[in-house]
C-alpha cells in the first residue's frame, strides 16, 4: 500500500457525511473527521457526529468552534427565523451563506497541517435542496483555491476534493451506505429535531431522507 | 452616488488592514469590519483593531470566534512553537495553514447575508514575508469561487476581493495611509508583544515596519 495516505472528512452527523466517511475509509484513507459547532440550531447532530465517527474509524475527529450566528440571514443559524415546513422554489432559506466554502476551508487548513491532501464532502447534486455550494463547478473551483492558497500547493501539491456522492439519488447513497456498513441509526438529518433528539419528519431534509429510504425500499433505522 | 455600497474588510488591527479601511473608506464604502479571535498568541491585536475600526468609521465591526487552535502547525497559533527572531528562507513558520482563504470565506458569508459584493484585505506581494495566500492569482481564484459559492453569485452578484495594497511596498503604504488620516499610533503589527502590548522589535513584522516608516521617512507613532 506504501505510505499511509491522509484524508480531511467533514462530518455534520447526517447521513450523507456518513455514507462519505465509509467510503472514504473503503478507499484506504486514514480519516481525520471535522464538524462544526457554528451556532446550529441544534446540539443533537455534533452527537451523531461523534457517535459515526468512532463507528466509522475515524483516526480523529475534531469539531471546530465557528461562530457564524452573528452573520444572520439563515433559517439554520438564526433562531429568530422559522425552518419552513413545506418546500418552496428557488435557494431555500435553510442556505446558510458560504457555508461550505467556510468547512472546505477550514478542512484545508487542518489538511495541510496533518500532510493531507484530500479533502472529502458529502455534497450531492441531485436532491441537492438548491444550495449553490453543493455543485461540482463549486468544488473544482475549490480545488484550484487550495492548490493556490498553501503552502503544500505552491511547493507541488495537488489537492483534492472527494465527494463520491455528487451524482447519486437518496437511494443510491443510502444502498451505497448500506453495503459499506454504515449504521443510519446513528445519524440525525433533521434541521428542527425535538429536544429528545427525534426529527420532525416535516422539513426539507426529514421529507429528503424519508424518500430516499423508500426508493431504496428500506425501513429507516432511526425511526424504529 | 447612487445606492449604498457595502463591503465587508478584513480587519487585523495591524498596519496593512488599518490602511486597507481606510482606502474603501476613501472609495465611498459603507465598511463593516471583520476580525478574527482564531486562537492567536496575544489578544492585543483585537483590542488594535477595535481602536482603529472606530477611529475610521467602520459601520460595523465584528469579531469571528473561530477554534484553529487544534489545528497546529504555526507559530502564530501553537504556543509550543517560538516566533523566530531571526528571518528564515522560504515560507515561515508564522504562516498560518490557508488562514486567508478561512477568512475570506467568512468574510463572504457575511458579505453575502449584508448584500455586500465587495470584500477588501490587507495583503502584500511584496513586503510578504512568502506566503502564498498573499499573492493576486490566489485572490483571483478567490473571486472565481465566490461567484460560484454563493445564491448572490448564482443570480449574477461579482463579488470582488479588493487588495489595494497588492502592490506596494511598506513605505508605500504608510505614506497612503498617513495621506488618508491612519492614525499608526493605535496599530499594533507584533507577533509577539509583551503583556502590555509593546512591540518585541525582533520578529519579521516588527522588523518589516520599522524598515518602512524608515523608507518613507517618519517616525512610528506606536514606539514613541
Amino acid at each position: 500500500m506504501g505510505a499511509e495516505r491522509k484524508a480531511v472528512v467533514l462530518l455534520s452527523g447526517g447521513l450523507d457525511s456518513a455514507t462519505t466517511l465509509a467510503w472514504a475509509r473503503r478507499d484506504g484513507f486514514v480519516c481525520y473527521a471535522l464538524s462544526f459547532d457554528y451556532g446550529q440550531r441544534h446540539r443533537g447532530e455534533l452527537d451523531a457526529a461523534r457517535a459515526v465517527a468512532q463507528s466509522l474509524g475515524a483516526a480523529l475527529h475534531r469539531i471546530a468552534t465557528l461562530d457564524m450566528g452573528f452573520i444572520g440571514g439563515s433559517a439554520l443559524t438564526d433562531r429568530a427565523l422559522p425552518v419552513p415546513s413545506e418546500p418552496s422554489p428557488g435557494i431555500p432559506i435553510t442556505y446558510v451563506p458560504a457555508r461550505n466554502t467556510v468547512f472546505l476551508a477550514t478542512a484545508l487548513a487542518w489538511a495541510e497541517a496533518l500532510g493531507a491532501h484530500d479533502l472529502f464532502i458529502g455534497v450531492n447534486a441531485v436532491d441537492y435542496s438548491g444550495y449553490p455550494d453543493c455543485r461540482p463547478a463549486f468544488l473544482t473551483a475549490f480545488e484550484e483555491l487550495a492548490n493556490l492558497a498553501t503552502k503544500a500547493g505552491v511547493e507541488g501539491t495537488k489537492f483534492r476534493v472527494h465527494a463520491p456522492l455528487v451524482t447519486l439519488s437518496k437511494a443510491e447513497i443510502i444502498r451505497m451506505g448500506v453495503s459499506l456498513g454504515v449504521d443510519y441509526a446513528l445519524t440525525l438529518s433533521c434541521y428542527a429535531p425535538s429536544e429528545e433528539g427525534r426529527p420532525c419528519g416535516r422539513c426539507d431534509a426529514c421529507r429528503l431522507r424519508a424518500k430516499g429510504f423508500a426508493e431504496a425500499g428500506l425501513a429507516d433505522p432511526s425511526c424504529v
